[in-house]
């Protein structure tokens, strides 16, 4: 949505410009002088944050002109040109952090996210982000999990029910109880899900009329006789510890989902640069941007 | 600055709570229902973010009573404790995943940070991070960077000169020109750093008066050069591509900063849960978070 | 949720008070001068709105005494004193009408939902609310539904996928496909309502698949068709024009929910009035608030 | 203000829309999906709200067109179409409700208005609203009364001092010292009303020199002899309990105004649809939205 | 209003802070250092500002405590001392600057505005401010005004009719016409003044039945014969040019007003410092703020 | 910054016009009636503000035109036209007074500011402005002491080490352990400022490395001897008290700085007046704006 967007960007420039802004700039660039840049992988990756990366600029000075050259979900080999942007240098530089900060990251997430899904190919298992995302990039994050090609879990604690030890216990402590005052009093369009730690529980939780049951924490043999236990008779999803190296196996026991929270919390920060040249002002140079502050 | 740190957890509220809240706990956990938690590493890690988590919690609810039992910048064994909250369950559960996340985070930069001091270790070689922070988090990020033994390089665009290849094309390629206009046009006290990209540039700079010099991209025999020309005239900073691997080789060539995107841009988030046990209720029974959504 | 009721507040303030404040008081109310007032309803309502009501007085001055006496959801008859307040007179008269404002309307809709309530006595349909709430108060005219004994439809948005006209139209005109896509793309734990207006896309929806049926604008006799089709295969909603007087023949008809926009949009203010006694000042004078400005 | 309007409708479409937007848009209509719509009467109305039912969709989409067909102010039949909607399909949809909810209510208020000066129509009896208006919609409340014809009370508290009981308490219950203070503080620019009780409070009110007097909850005999005392020294306003009905009575009495509060608390919303046809997308069709959710 | 004087300190602190903080505290002061201050007038003044004083040490720290020792209004002799604070050094110290900042104006403000009230004392004549106020000062400058005695003008373009030459010249040139007008459709409880430029347009602006009338930069004898001419009908202001000087005559001519905009756009800050001793920390000294930055 | 002036500029105009807006354009401006409008010197003048005053009647109604005839930072003699602007004229009457209230106050910092430069003029002595800005105008504040010819000291908080003896005190009163734990912990690219009191003092501060030192409330006659002491090792700065009369006699000690707190904190407003023209509407009159409300 817009506004989350907006006020994010609005808060990242905020705590790189303060009210004094860009002293360099200021002292060095004349407010004439005018620039362009190409975004360009440093390294091979899935893109994403074009439309984030587009709007810092128009949010430091509307004039900015940005055109994307690939789109978002593509992947880019080394050196390929993402967009270009031209317009007043002092405005390129200002803006130029924090939309590669937000374009870096959201592209770390879609890589990472890209990684899952071929650890998984040709199963049916779909591999799900978490809620674990860094403050104020919840639905960036999700984005790019989705270019990358994995599925989002809810996208908050409003679209859907998930019910986890604490809320048993706030109950009583039984399953059953759990998942009857959950399915009277759900939001109307929303499923429940409920997360199970034994063989026991998964039975209660399928005898109760669970939405979507989670099977927590288990291991590979345990989460084998869920499979059979359930017998296609509500989805499971796994969630706990899972790694990129475990997926590949978690595919062939026959689970319908697998949360991953490192997607969102741990992809490093892909790299990609703003390459400047200096098109007007008193003389004219080729710079590239390198990873340094 | 506490005014930044409040957009930052409301932005990351709102996106996870939205206006309808959290359904589940709405569903199934009395409004007077009361629990208390246990903030408890799940690794080794450096903590940080213990400010920030406790206001998350008091954002959500000022009754919350949130606990400190080790300090920010200690470091934490598997299983300890760092803090304990207790209050509404509801209060809890609402602000758990946005406190996690962030002290997650901080954590995160915070260890590594760390691990780059303990490369360097024995050399007067100091470790800087950059401005590639996640957006809204550079003052949490800063924090945990000197949490973790390391330095900050400058906080955002203005608070210092950092002239880079874009500003000396602006001002027509010379960087006695450039260095010329940064000393007139600078902020009072603000003190002048330039990145050079070879031998010739450094001996420019160091006669024009530059209070820093970066090293852009140079490899160690470069590095050793610089050093020798630089003879003690000005401090040099290292910059480009640098990793944990090669900061001890660095540590030994006589240079005195160098910085690390890495640090802030590609920490993982460290592995820390909110162990919620629910004291008052229709039952009590004690629940680890685990790391599924 | 807290952030959106301070949003609502706040603008509601400052429509109210603007930068100039409240001319009378300050013109004739001493600022040491103190007072209290009763909340009292002035017809046979249901209450709604205590928590926002108070707010509302601790917006304005923290140090506003608010005493609730009754519970929202409760019936009150004429002349009951559903809350005390007590504090600086300054403050109470400027925190007054836009208190009373948030609380008699969500009487009203509190109260016009348990006439629907009333209605359908007896019979397993259940009453819902729409989207068709004031600007700004969708959370609170939603708690008001709840606590008149109706029901919620989905929050916003967000939270459920409601198919209609539009949506079918925007893939083809096929059901079939709609719900087909909806499945595949919807949010994780959502369920899928669509609209139908006839008996063939009702057995269209089913085959396909829908968790819920929406029948929009259908007579009595088609909608007995309808459930005599779905056979309880999915949960039926009847929408469009129903008015009190037509619930309690629906009640009849063996459908599942109907939902009702005119509960939020056009229900009336209930008249509750703050009845302020001047407790310290030059004198003392019981005073009863009256409906006019 | 454009800012107080801008501040209801970012609230408003936050709550319906929250960071997770629109999920069944997503699901369902593709991003280059376009269409146009038709604001439509569904029933005789006074058409209000056209400026803020545009702002809403620029707010959602600046690129969408919208086309004012009829003026704020006019009188609609049943299926006039009052404005023209065109562009992405899913900012249509997005912002349709929320600029429904804002039309339909301006409509509401204007067209009861309208209603109570036809009651008057002929005398020189003036109506007027008052403060009692939904709590961000103040300045729309207001406009849609002037477009129903009838006249606006005050705006607020700072822009009229209008003296009732408590503050008359407040000063030890004189009605000359509180006017003869209230003509010493007054804001400069700013006319003195009071609220009487009774024929001798009306003489001193008189005697004390205020601006315009209101006769609060008196009868039609009671007026009478209030008009008469009056003889024409000051402006009489009736107030209290006033309805449509007892409207074309007290315009024969000869008092100045009648303020009433159910103009803007208790008008229901007009029945206004949004008429969508797709006009780009896999197919095409026509499709009126109803009244349910 | 609480609502915009925190606007105002907010922004006013983020400008001083931003991000960052305050740099040298944190590199010098302790986090548990503690101090207390003085607020000591350093020459002859009018106090005002206690309350913004108080508000800007608690929005950086709430428990700061603030002791005023003297009240807004009062006369101060140098060395007075008119508040005390304590509490964290650094809180203090962030803080001091701003809430300096606005003590000092309003002061300077209140100072000005006294020096007119001696100027004109023992005759009737209303010395009044104007809009002529510090951006986001509105508030608080018209308090200052009233604290050194003297009046306020309207306090915004909401609270009164000033009908100028251009409103005139948009009516077609007639101050009839003008005056018609606003009576028509002046908000209902607001008064109507006209600013003239001869005798002439006086005639007509108390025939059209202006509330008041402003001679517009009209010298002594031109204004002698408008009071002559009015002769008691309408009150008179005097505005344009009118320093302290020309106070004392215009003060023996019988006009009723006389507006200064320099009282609220030329008053110069008054002296007062905070004078700060470090109570607990590695030592103890005494430290009197003096003028610089 | 952007966002900076925008938060101003709403504040000022919600304070000018509230919810209520304009009441007397209301009443008499046709809404389709355009005017135009000249910015007008009324006496000799540094020009300042420029931007911020186009800005603000964009904020009011984006397509009001502004065009800048002369430059900030020119000198205008009285009937110099600075800008001119035309749109809507209650779009103009909107904005009218906050757009000056900004422009008059820039143009007096700057005008004053060229003042004190010509008072040094022929020296090499820097002028110096102070954090002592109106609340809000931080950075308009500093742009006009640039535009006067005058400099900077730190902008804020966060940009300088300024070392007083608060901070002293807090580590225990040596000046050498000040500076040395500024350097330790100062921020990257940040220099030290220290302030001493003394001849001792200053000998302290340059034996421990300070960047520059300011020479505190010190006679011509201690100056005298600190630049002899000092002997060009480290930049003098004067502070406290520094009038214009003095300045000339400064500016030939060999100090480097000298700040002046008066600059921002005192500089009365410059006379400046719109005066516009209506070209649509009845009639067309030409107007000037004089310094009344």
């Amino acid at each position: 949505m817009k506004d989350y967007l907006d006020r994010l960007i609005e808060l990242a420039l905020d705590e790189d410009l303060g009210a004094a802004g860009d002293v360099t700039s200021t002292a060095l660039v004349p407010p004439e002088a005018r620039g362009s840049g190409e975004l360009v992988a440093k390294e091979q990756l899935v893109l994403a944050g074009l439309q984030a990366f587009t709007r810092v600029f128009h949010y430091v000075d509307p004039e900015v002109k940005v055109e994307p050259l690939r789109r978002d979900g593509e992947e880019l080999k080394p050196k390929a040109v993402a967009a270009r942007v031209s317009g007043r240098l002092r405005s390129l530089l200002a803006a130029e952090r924090t939309a590669l900060n937000i374009v870096q990251r959201m592209s770390g997430i879609a890589t990472l996210s890209q990684q899952a899904m071929t650890a998984v190919r040709g199963s049916k298992l779909k591999v799900l982000d978490t809620r674990k995302t860094p403050p104020g990039m919840r639905s960036l994050s999700k984005e790019a999990v989705r270019l990358g090609g994995a599925s989002n879990h809810r996208f908050g604690l409003f679209d859907g029910i998930l019910i986890k030890d604490n809320h048993i216990a706030a109950v009583g402590g039984s399953i059953t109880e759990a998942l009857r005052r959950a399915r009277q009093n759900a939001p109307r369009l929303v499923k429940i899900e409920i997360e199970v730690t034994s063989l026991k529980q998964l039975a209660e939780a399928i005898e109760g009329g669970a939405d979507v049951v989670m099977l927590d924490n288990m291991d590979d043999a345990q989460i084998r006789k869920a499979v059979e236990l359930a017998a296609g008779r509500v989805p499971l999803e796994v969630s706990g510890g899972v790694t990129l190296e475990r997926l590949s196996r978690l595919s062939k026991l026959g689970v319908d989902f697998v949360s991953m929270g490192s997607l969102t919390h741990s992809a490093r920060a892909m790299d990609l640069s703003l390459e400047i040249a200096t098109t007007r002002g008193s003389g004219r140079a080729r710079a590239s941007k390198k990873p340094q502050d």
